[in-house]
């Protein structure tokens, strides 16, 4: 049956799969200390515009984000995170085991708002209870969101500033970060982020790779024995050459931003399709992530023939489902789509 | 340059690959709810003689023994380990991250002996402080050993009878299970293995997979909601089938066993080398990890041609060293390995 | 100066002093198993008309609390609170230091509707990821609430329906119990109360007590080895005594009851004395906490002679301020603070 | 019964408790926050000759050693502690409940030798594979130890000397401070060990208090945000004048070093009545602690008139066993037990 489930349906880009062959009978050493991660190292730091950025590859989103979370606080402190953040909801509390509590913040479409952030930080500190409290300790967004959102590099800068200015870091999730790259709707930069945030990662699980994510600490601020905080969670790949190859080909002519391209292209043709059916939409995606309105019955018809997935309920008669496209999306699923939305 | 460094060196046995690339284009949900995941558990099942078995994949063996040990410990309670045990030495600290001891015990040759483990649990019950200490909860043992030693079955038997009547669960680490159950020296099978603990798992990271181990319930007695604990240690990859499609590919036509195999050979012939150029073992291991004693000045020499591992000082003169065969170690790795132990 | 500031500005009622005094040559062994907290026990168990209750005293509130929340989770489950609830405001992250979250619900005046909760519940369930959600296993309520306010027997009785249709167990915060069960507008008492959840605790450092809360399992079900648990959090006090003598003390001959009706009639002459001065109510609360409308120069004013409790904002001009009486508030302090309003 | 058992059998000083009463009412701030606290700080750093410490109450010993080492290691860091070290063995698993790892060494009758922690260090940062395992970040000692020995100034100053070399941080257990000040046999003043560690407590509980153990930061070095993760650990008391009042009447007039000078006193005696008994010790304890060795049938019959502790066994018939002196050991406790000593 033709996926818009997720961006995890299938497998990874071909030309990952054929350097993983190719590569396969060199013995590497382990742990990530290959040729091939410090190779995808030296060309993630010049894509991000960062000569002195520390790189280090994990396997997928939660580790990511309970990693860095737990490396990064104080044992006082919890992190800043809209209430749709993935680490607030659909993690099983992986950043409360390991002792950490997400202070959740309002959001506007899976965005959190300077204004808001600045009004948080500004009446903590003004608490004469703030000592028996969580002390915030840094900022989680996402970007693209939860909801497939973008922030503007204004939006960004300001966030950063209160960061700064408060003296906690920004952490960017970008378990999707190359279709925010690559929205037609976006004036940030892989540049712009890596210089508006003291760590983020660049998602290969999401975008083309089999798994994999590249921590980045742009400034060569990655804390130090990182790697045996890796290990002691149990996250340090043997074979870290499955991560380096993945990254290093991702990295190499483009393709990370081509494959991300060729999603928002199919995204964009899809939307035209919902729109062509007077489908309306939850809200405005600039990204590879999707939601419409589908009336309960259309939704029913429409799931046997098309995977997809449920969001959230609007009334008794109305449903927000999610499409995605990915890497692997092509003409053909949005032709049996287009027919299939025609018949509902 | 030749290396015997260890068992992750290379990629992955190439019909994994071939696998990987042939399933590549196929939509499969996520999390490992795919149908080769499902078909790897039904051939393990089949491989172990249980019929019930409730079994998960994994991707290493540091998270495998984190997320096991961590979901069947009560609060109070700790994990026996040999002292030389991997999760008291090598892992950072991962079992203490979720709030367990390690409590140590000798070890012979790397094993556990089962009068001292029964002594251990009969003077703790009878210490009239016990309450004020830290319940041993949990057998932890390794098969083979990181000396590369194997239990007997009876050994095994033994130590699973003793953990019965404290009713603590048996835990083993095969990491390197494939070269215990291939090794020439041993009355245990791979049933016999499912019968007598009360979780194991089967590496493949060590034995010809990119990554994965798969942790196998014997007796349908997975801790409820394990999937859940599973997400929140961020170790339930998205693409479930990178796991799945392994193993079942391990466990298809034996391959999983046929790698070990070639391995164990290959380990022989190995020791036949050392034997005939009169290199003293510092132990006897009947599995593909080989400890041998060098004179530091024939370290010196071989290490510009061989990589191996050092394992620890002898004296002023004299090293402990390892040698480690695989699914990719060929007769022309032995033959460079004999001739330039010919020439030190 | 005058202090309305809190319930534990003064030292212990002076029986407990005592008390203290007449025993303290007496040899008693220790960690809580003297004849002191054995005969606390059975007059506690007489008291909650619980003949079977497990019991075991602790320090203070927040140790007390996740002690017991800690101990009763599953490793994947969180705490049901209200967002004003202790536990998920002034604690400084204590739950979430031993691994699990805190899932706030909304509140009514510090109070958790059970409709409400009846829905989380029914959603949770109903969502398709919640294997990736942290489970609710635990609802935390405080009685008298952090506003004041107490649930009727009615509410307590649909709460703990909902609980046990859903298989969590109810743990009752009573910090302030005292002040809850001798309120003139209740229809709760401590036998209901016991009757009516699976743990709860009796508040003795806000009741007159030095320091100490007596943990209740009401239905002899406490969790195996608590003790264990206690003193891996580092809570088992040596002197044990210094628990089980105020708490025999205090359940010695109504000492708790009386100290507690004392306070509230304190309380009620308080409401008098603000509604005598036209000053207004944030809430209306039948306990001894009571929260007024102060204006901002009124405020600044009384501070000079009386101590209270800045509570919140309301506007510019306008603060919620909080007044508190104990076991120590005499005619006197009313007639000061009286006198301080009529000049305000 | 006469009780030897311990030294927190009987309750408090009486000047504690006198004290306590004639403060009773007066209206202080919590939290630790109140003058009493403020004056005891005050009188412990002159006793310490470090006009410049900070300074915090916390309740028992086991409270006190988690939150210390919690908060001085690093997220990737395990303390090292001699292998009969409290922290190691009667703790219930609490340093690890924080997620920290315990490093046991070996020791000499309780105590760590200054050769044996170098070499363990040097050992550590010369493996090749440290980055895998758990780092040594802060050394734990107790002085007296879990044996009644005591470090000397020289020991202390090799011990002190490598730690700085290492930059881990040296802490003081001072469950028994007093005892070991106070012993005859001791070169180390209050102020040496002030000056020879990092940080330590006082111990009150096993000295002369109800409760309630002074944390020590000699060099204005208590870690910011200190309070917060005391609070954390559920471990401020809300009527933080417990522990002020006590401490401040316990450095009036030197009555901490007269409570533990009379201990020490009637442990001399103590001894002495052994040696004229002909029983022999265990070892040459300095302190309040004394170990002997009992035929079993003489430790029977003892046992019915007097209290004392198991230890250990020695063979089938000899056992050791604990007598423990306090402030409240009397000369007719002394007679009792002479008078008993001779009957077997």
């Amino acid at each position: 049956m033709i996926s818009f489930e997720n961006d995890y349906t299938t497998g990874a880009h071909p030309k990952l799969l054929e350097r993983l062959s190719e590569t396969n009978l060199e013995a590497l050493s382990g742990y990530g200390s290959d040729s091939y991660c410090e190779n995808a190292c030296k060309k993630i730091r010049i894509a991000c515009s960062c000569p002195d950025a520390d790189i280090l590859f994990l396997t997928g989103g939660t580790q990511t984000n309970s990693i860095i979370i737990s490396s990064l606080l104080k044992e006082y402190e919890g992190v800043l995170s809209a209430q749709t953040g993935h680490v607030n909801t659909h993690e099983a509390g992986a950043i409360e085991s390991t002792g950490h509590k997400v202070l959740s913040l309002p959001h506007m479409e899976g965005k959190i708002q300077s204004d808001l952030l600045d009004q948080y930080l500004q009446q903590f500190y003004q608490d004469a209870n703030h000592e028996h409290m969580v002390f915030p300790g840094m900022l989680y967004i996402s970007h693209p969101t939860e909801y497939g959102t973008l922030y503007s590099k204004k939006e960004l800068t300001d966030l950063y500033r209160i960061c700064q200015y408060y003296q906690i870091p920004l952490f960017i999730d970008g378990a999707r970060l190359g279709y925010g790259l690559m929205s037609r709707n976006t004036d940030v930069t892989l540049s712009d982020l890596a210089a508006l945030c003291d760590v983020f990662y660049i998602g290969g699980t999401k975008v083309g790779a089999l798994c994999g994510e590249a921590v980045v600490f742009p400034k060569h601020n990655m804390p130090e024995h990182f790697l045996t905080m890796v290990k002691r969670r149990g996250a340090l790949l043997a074979k870290g050459r499955l991560l380096g190859i993945q990254f290093d080909t991702l990295f190499t002519d483009n393709l990370y931003f081509e494959i991300s391209r060729h999603a928002i292209d199919m995204a964009l043709q899809l939307k035209d399709i919902f729109k062509e059916n007077k489908i309306p939409f939850y809200l405005e995606s600039p990204t590879n992530q999707q939601f419409v309105i589908l009336e309960n019955n259309q939704m029913e018809k429409l799931q046997k023939n098309i995977r997809f997935s449920f969001w959230e309920k609007v009334d008794e008669n109305h449903t927000v489902v999610r499409f995605v496209t990915s890497w692997s999306t092509t003409q053909e699923d949005l032709r049996v789509l287009a027919q299939a939305l025609m018949q509902i």
